[in-house]
């Protein structure tokens, strides 16, 4: 599992005012304490306005990247902004992201492959986002194939089936699941990632859900999420995906986690 | 997703000592605790020796009759012991368990058959415990056309694919995860059932693999297990497993279980 630590967003109140008054030392420690608990990504997202996005992402990455050699993950639906960011990074970064939209697809797609960028792909056109597991496969299958012409590789590929509220409608949870695995099969080589929070949205008891549909997806073939890794509970369901995956060796980073400390208080 | 609580069982040294002692308010209690948290069948598992095990399995279909309308699933090796527990059976019985064993799968899945109980078949056979889904999935697929050509419909069969310790074999939860779908695919109808304990055997925090399974092996189609289902975790597991796989109508049932309090401390 690739984890993308979601903390650095400008829409958590205590973030935008680090953003606003160029609080580098809460960015660096938000960064730090994300790649301590297992972040291979830092995500960041300004969430400020035109005018100033662009020179708030290039801030957020320089200052992520003078705490940690973890890579960053450039969050924006702006592509001026994606591609300053883009510019301020030195290791392999990600941009989430790209989707299918007119406009949009192309863009970004050309963008993360001139920097030899990972991509986030959401299974989103301009139609909307989809309702069923079909029409967000046919979705994937269209960006994959745009990002191949592009040349870009499977590899550095992250589809996201795009999770959407059980509350609103019953059957969206195995919708996405089955995309999930739809997506494996059709699209081999690829990654499938998710963000969690939205699967539980206007529900009570919302950790329970978001870690549970962590562990179904990951069963599908769920391969990468953007999560907040300070969340005990929902890291300690990735690691115990890990084991009843067999992707954990040995189960030694099971066996770690829980002599840290880590498990107890999810056991 | 059927429960099955698996709470009186004789290698509980309680229960055992309930049993020798003929404790029928304690056994019925555990009946009704298991039956109030959600269990649609209460199993019993007397574990004495094979001079009483008939007798003791007898007293407890009938103990736990008397203190529930729950049904009961006689759990024994001996089919003697399952045919006498059978007679003290008056609603529909399940029994636990046929295996694809000589002698045991043709003789079990008769008397399922005569009594009209449901019946678990472990996919295992004379070669012993299988270790690759595939070798689940012919087994399975054995024991469905035997039960099919006896007369047993799908919808009364409860193929059991085995998890075994992943601390042993690191590969064997995926193995079951696959056997779980595989047998959803290849054999519509039937239900697919387990144990959890057996997975996280010689672990560290077990409970939480044991939920993490459950989770995950749901997304794949398991529809029933055989479980405490007064692990508060594991319910709350199951719980919101439906929410996410639009088994619950309106979520309705999660939303009562928050209510009641029964998912505080799991979220």
């Amino acid at each position: 599992m690739i984890i993308v630590g979601e903390r650095i967003n400008g829409t958590r109140s205590r973030v935008k005012q680090a953003i606003m008054a160029r609080e580098a030392d809460f960015v660096e420690e938000e960064a730090q304490q994300q790649a301590e608990a297992g972040a291979d990504y830092i995500d960041v997202n300004a969430g400020t306005g035109p005018d100033r996005e662009a020179d708030d992402l290039v801030w957020l990455a320089r200052t992520v990247q003078a705490g940690v050699s973890t890579p960053v993950c450039l969050d924006s639906p702006n592509v001026e902004a994606l591609r300053a960011g883009l510019e301020a990074c030195t290791g392999k970064a990600m941009l989430n992201s790209a989707s299918a939209e007119e406009g949009r697809m192309q863009a970004v797609l050309e963008l993360a492959h001139r920097h030899g960028a990972r991509v986030i792909g959401l299974t989103m056109d301009d139609a909307g986002l989809p309702k069923t597991a079909e029409q967000r496969i046919a979705i994937a299958q269209k960006l994959v194939a745009k990002a191949e012409e592009i040349g870009i590789d499977r590899d550095d590929i992250f589809l996201d089936p795009l999770a959407r509220a059980v509350a609103v409608e019953n059957e969206q949870g195995a919708a996405f699941l089955d995309a999930v695995s739809g997506i494996r099969q059709s699209l081999p080589g690829v990654h499938v990632i998710c963000g969690l929070s939205n699967i539980s949205f206007q529900m009570p008891a919302r950790r329970l859900l978001n870690r549970t549909f962590l562990a179904m997806a990951m069963a599908q073939g769920l391969d990468a999420a953007i999560l907040d890794p300070l969340d005990g509970g929902l890291m300690a369901a990735v690691c115990a995906g890990r084991v009843l995956l067999g992707q954990d060796d040995m189960c030694m980073g099971y066996i770690e986690a829980h002599r840290a400390g880590r498990l107890a208080e999810w056991s």
